[in-house]
Formats: structure tokens, sequence, C-alpha cells
């Protein structure tokens, strides 16, 4: 049974993507240079910012540690 | 191609999944109370506790919701 993307969860994760270009963007890094540090995928690194991905608790771990922050900072707004 | 779950990955797991029980029972919640307000599998709710699930953030964020917290505080030690 394919569950249909709710308006909200479209909504969660487009919030979750700007969060993190913001804090990428922060520290002075491409798109490639996050995935670089994340070892993900340069285009999942940017379908993720766009909102497009259901991302899972792995990756977002990926991230913070890519960021140098805490996984909590992604669902924070204001500067890290 | 099918990728092992690395040890740090399997902690990871197991911390937000003892954080998200931690959270259920300072809220006096069964997992089948959790379960029924964020509109999941009671098993689900204890395969997550358990750190045996790569959750999504659709279901972090349903969880969040659940318990009326921010999904920060599902990373962030300390009662709520």
């Amino acid at each position: 049974m394919v569950q249909r993307t709710t308006d909200l969860e479209r909504q969660q994760r487009k919030e979750f993507g700007a969060r993190l270009r913001e804090l990428r963007k922060e520290r002075g890094l491409s798109q490639e240079g996050l995935a670089h540090e994340a070892e993900l995928d340069r285009s999942y690194v940017g379908q993720v910012e766009r909102g497009e991905r259901n991302i899972s608790l792995d990756n977002i771990y990926r991230f913070s540690r890519a960021l140098g922050i805490s996984p909590a900072d992604l669902f924070t707004p204001g500067p890290r």
C-alpha cells in the first residue's frame, strides 16, 4: 500500500531542507562540499534541500556530523 | 547495493529509541497509546524504541506531534 505524501509532510520536508541549506551556507559549503563531508551523493543533498526526500535518521546524523552540529539544530531555527 | 548498518548507526538508532521511550513514559503513555496518537503501528513503536528502525523524517514529526514536543526535543536529553 503506497501512502500518499500529505501536504503537512511535504511542508515539513521543505522546512527541514531549507534549514539544512541555511546551515550549509552559514558554513560556506557547496552542496558538493556537504555531500563529500557527509559521504552522500550531491544530487541527494539537492533533493533533501528542496524537500523532495523523506530523509532517514541515519542521514540526519550524517548531515549533522558533517556540519559539526547536533541533529537538534536541524530542527531549531537561528544561527548555530 | 544493500548497505550494512554501521555500529555508529546502530548506536544512534538506540539512543533515539531510548529518548523516545523516556519522553513517552514522562507522559504516562503506553506504546499502544503513543502508536494511537501518532497513527502508527504499536509494533513499529516498539521497534523504534529498541533501535531497530532507521526512522524517517515524517515519522519523527508524527512522534513529536503525538508527544506535544518539537522534533529537536527527540535529540536533546533532559525532561521536556
